[in-house]
């Protein structure tokens, strides 16, 4: 099946929250020039071969929607970005129209101060998205800015007693969950592509089993992390003592403003630091940093720096530096994700998919780390999804 | 099977070509040093888990010997890769009486310009070893200087028709091949840890297969080449597309020297350059250069750029700069090879060992280039020697 | 004095030699954005405060005319500028049509085969390109490709003997030389911006001293060897050895193109070693490079790695990553060199300005390499200009 | 004068306060070196050709001692930097028996708690090593741990109010500045090479004055900021704008685990951040961070990013790594810095020394910050000082 729009498919949704950054405006102006035939699919790894029998909806059969605190349009986000080198004017302009008409689909994040009513006014607006639009299913993915790690509750532990809880309005869970809540609820798909809590919660993991619906997550490995994902399998597999691994991120954009805040930072700096314990076996020493530099923008520049012990104590460094664009990197990840995540979901998968875990800096417990293990993980969940039929539109 | 010596295990000999160089002293210190309990298995990958159970011979029960066309000690050698920080003093100093010992098996090259001469030298020399030390089999390791390409000629396609070439004294065998001959006429195992001809030539292989050895190559993935074979998949993986990659390589020592002739650094660069086309798919234009700097002495600097496209056309880049120690990587590779060629003999594989890739900058044709699949049909070589008894000594 | 126009001040002209290049079309661009109060004057050295009393032309007044052997129109080439980022798009549309305008002041480069000829049309373009726009004084700017090293000639030694072998026709000139040689006899200052050989062979400068024209050069000094210029002072200040120094650049345009070609490159690598053996009396090991990246486009990447030793043989390293837009860097030097050459000719200097050599990787014989040194003595030059009164319009 | 000792000339004392630390023994171990005649004086400013002629004592004549809180020998300490890479082992075994012999004039630092106390003990220490070793006049060098900025106290405005409040106890002076105060009262030079506040108050410039004493000072200037001071004014002389200016330094040893505290920390990084303002007239912004990473010794490791806008809005990019060894960086200057303050003293010279700001990240208030601009101030003090006879010993 191709990547782009087939003729009497069925339409997927994908409902982004924190719908007007600069992630899900990538997303949607890409999904849209993908489906106008005005730019390839680089970037996207379901795109690749290994994904091409698989069953995934086409980039042109979805459809989007969102949440956002912020009302800045679309268009105007999109000009933004461009003017930042993240999307080409062209690109932007030639799409205009259609993304002025999608702009019908976003709705202002529900804040109401109670997360039961929140979580009821998400529900709401998402079986509004599906209804309207004839969607066979709908994906909510989390885009939006990362949060503190959550206060433990005992709430957290039971289905039940979290939905208990939220209707007595407690502040028992933060935004990412009460989405995450909601998607389960109404019956929806759910990603977290943010370090924030999201669906990592037993009572949420419940739910999305009680109700047939399969989520992944999280943080998604956009850059640095990607690249230690490799590096420090290599330095295993070579027998290579790695004595330090130094991490600086220096980003711009709203981004690099939310981690300037020390506890959304610190959930992102622990995020960043598992994939070495997880493919060394060890901690070796040495910070992760992430500090913002407004002037880079959408731009980030990532400097690690290892130090390692080679055969009878030779030491040894490499250094590198990523100079990336997080939204050009994550925007397809979304789209893969989404993908994914809405045909797992018609095969009939529930609970987290531990198999995407390629796509995660920080994924399921106990999956491997290492972007080769996982990268074989994926390709073998696309083979079992190529063995069961796509539902008829 | 511990990687140090065994009480009355047999008994393996490692001959190696160029064995008063860098590479194979450090090796030669590093085994004796192992086998005293004065050094760990650090850099060594057949120290890893998956290598415990495959049976290989333990570091200690290794004999060296070895052809050299210089006549410096190997003491004297131990000694100035001590002063230039490859090897630490007190290691050489612990080890001295040992190595001093260990020279009497080191034998003059032969150079009589008539290489089936040579060939015959080379092979009583194996032979004289072999009987002298009791070894149960002998694997040749070809650690000298990098060559230029090998001339064609007709007789490399067919094993008599090279026996009579080379015993009319036609000069149709690079010195690596004439070793490779010897090695095979004597029933020994071949190693080219070089990107110098050695046994890759079709009368070679039939030699090899005739005479039930193996033999591997080629060029020792040290270093520089190393991080391409995880970086390029990891692009390849994420559909980002490799617009440049450029490749500068400086490095002093004797490989320096070597390498500013232009036929040996044609050789390596070309070594070098494979692993892209292999695991991209395409060859990204940019330099790969080798530069001699005599100053760096056995430490080697290098530096990669690599530009890529993203989604929408997103221009990023990713550069790392390596500082390694060449002889510090190779040697715990040279012992790897020895025991996995050593036992692959003794289990009665012959012809080219496809499976050990993860250890050249250039193996067999048709095998894969990244590292991450190289490592998994290593381990799974590993596992098929397991299950062949290892014979009583 | 302003750097921007002056009401009633007298009119510069400016002829470009390869004006329909990147530098040049840079160059104008940017000084009628300036004119037009669309750009501010970032990268101008001459906007600094200490010439601001020196009585130079204002950019305003600078009127531009050139030779190129390409028929690209400006307004097609700036377009192409703005598409590889090195010029913004609006600055472009916002300067159309005056920059169309301008381009009546282009013409063919000759090209004839016989270098006298080709002098006597650049002599009558420049006359007839000062008198129709009633010029002051013009200043040729040479910014063509990169020439091979000319050959020697006994000509080159006295003005005499090159104005008799030119109007024989023999090939005794590069192009470079033609146009300085043209330039003095036509009254005007020259610049070479290139290391092509230009005005410096002493029978052009003994033309320049009987016409009582300036001259400078030579090879812009934009990016890499600018760096090279104030950190080998700082180690030669601190008395540290610097053991060796590599250099790569990697760059693509047309730039990239010509110094693929080895004579060309030969001449850019001499012209980039010399600052080093100038300040540190001495020429550390190391290779120097210039490759061809196409991608790169406008963009320049250099990598330098410097090892040194300190104190009690300490072995220590830098090394930089230089990323620059070599168009960007070179217009506004261009700009500066123009100004200060027709102010000196102006002020009655002639023959070859050492003082200028803050501006040039291969500056006049025995005038130091080291940056702050140039500073200071282009400052003195700037404060003796400004004893000197301008000239009425 | 030779920078070796020469007969009969006057001896110099040097109190080293922190005198068992990394840089403090690397400091009398090459001095030890370079009088055997077993070392060169690379890294030392003063051993240039500036500085030939203006009567410096010779490192030969100078005499040590000094303070530590801690108990080390000097041999071991001696050892233990020479395992770790910043002393060659041959020149430690070499200078033994004098490194133990010089040991004697070690005394253990005063910690009464009383300010005015260990004042008191420190003024005996130093009057009594200057009459013991028959001294021309001695000079303090502050080379112990950076400490957490003074707090304020009226005290430090006036030298009587200052003695009033220490003789009565009170815990108005940090260490560094008990040591300046005893340095001024006993009449010994002193030198601040750390960014404590050493004799940076009112009340000891008086003092220092009275008395005709020099100091200098602050924080020796190494390594990162020492390249930072000629970027840059590069980047000021050719008007590119400094968008950013990222700095992080990882750096082990003492230092390190000291500037893991954070007042510490917040003094260093204060200091660093200086030049940058100096030189380019604006803060750019971007972080400056220090961080501990044991592993690296002795070593540091310092990567910088500068984004910097050119002509027309082009945007550019220079990084740096310095891998430099800080004992080794800094002992050199301290020899130079004892020999010009003893020199300075000797000439009548009394008050801060602002010539010597070459050598400091944080020189006296109003002192250029650019290198080269102090460079030049440094060579005009040296021409001044040779003006002045060296008086007999």
């Amino acid at each position: 099946m191709s990547a782009y729009a087939d003729e009497g498919s069925e339409r997927t949704g994908v409902w982004l929250v924190g719908a007007r950054g600069s992630v899900a405006t990538t997303t949607v102006v890409g999904a849209l020039a993908i489906r106008a035939g005005l730019a390839d699919t680089t970037g996207m790894v379901t795109a690749l071969e290994p994904f091409a029998a698989c069953g995934l909806p086409a980039v042109g059969d979805l459809v989007f929607g969102g949440h956002d605190v912020t009302q800045t349009p679309w268009a105007k986000k999109a000009e933004e970005l461009a003017a930042g080198g993240v999307l080409p004017a062209r690109l932007v302009d030639a799409v205009g129209t259609e993304l002025a008409a999608a702009e019908g689909e976003l709705r202002a994040a529900p804040a109401s101060g109670h997360p039961g009513l929140d979580a009821e006014q998400v529900i709401a607006d998402l079986m509004s998205f599906r209804e309207r639009n004839g969607l066979a299913r709908v994906v909510v993915v989390h885009v939006a800015s990362t949060e503190a790690a959550a206060a433990p509750h005992e709430a957290h532990a039971n289905e039940n007693a979290l939905a208990e809880a939220l209707a007595a309005g407690e502040p028992v869970l933060p935004p990412s969950s009460v989405y995450a809540w909601a998607a389960m609820q109404a019956g929806c798909g759910y990603i977290d592509f943010t370090p924030s809590t999201g669906a990592r919660l037993p009572a949420l993991d419940q739910a999305a089993r009680r109700r047939g619906v399969p989520y992944a997550g999280q943080d998604g490995k956009t850059g640095e992390t990607l690249v230690k994902s490799v590096l420090a399998p290599m330095m295993a597999q070579r027998n290579l003592r790695v004595t330090s691994w130094s991490s600086v991120n220096l980003l711009g954009g709203g981004d690099g403003a939310t981690l300037a805040e020390p506890a959304a930072n610190a959930s992102k700096t622990a995020s960043k630091a598992r994939v070495l314990e997880a493919t060394l076996g060890y901690v070796p020493e040495g910070p992760v940093r992430i500090d913002e530099v407004r002037e880079l923008g959408d731009a980030k520049v990532a400097w690690d720096l290892m130090t390692f012990d080679g055969f009878l104590g030779a030491r040894m460094r490499l250094d590198f530096t990523w100079q990336g664009i997080d939204s050009a990197l994550a925007a397809p990840l979304v789209l893969d994700l989404a993908r994914l995540v809405a045909r797992a979901h018609e095969a009939g998968r529930c609970g987290e998919l531990e198999d995407l875990a390629f796509f995660f800096k920080d994924p399921a417990a106990g999956v491997p780390h290492d972007l080769a293990s996982q990268w074989k993980r994926l390709c073998a969940f696309a083979d079992d999804l190529a063995t069961i039929p796509v539902l008829a539109a």
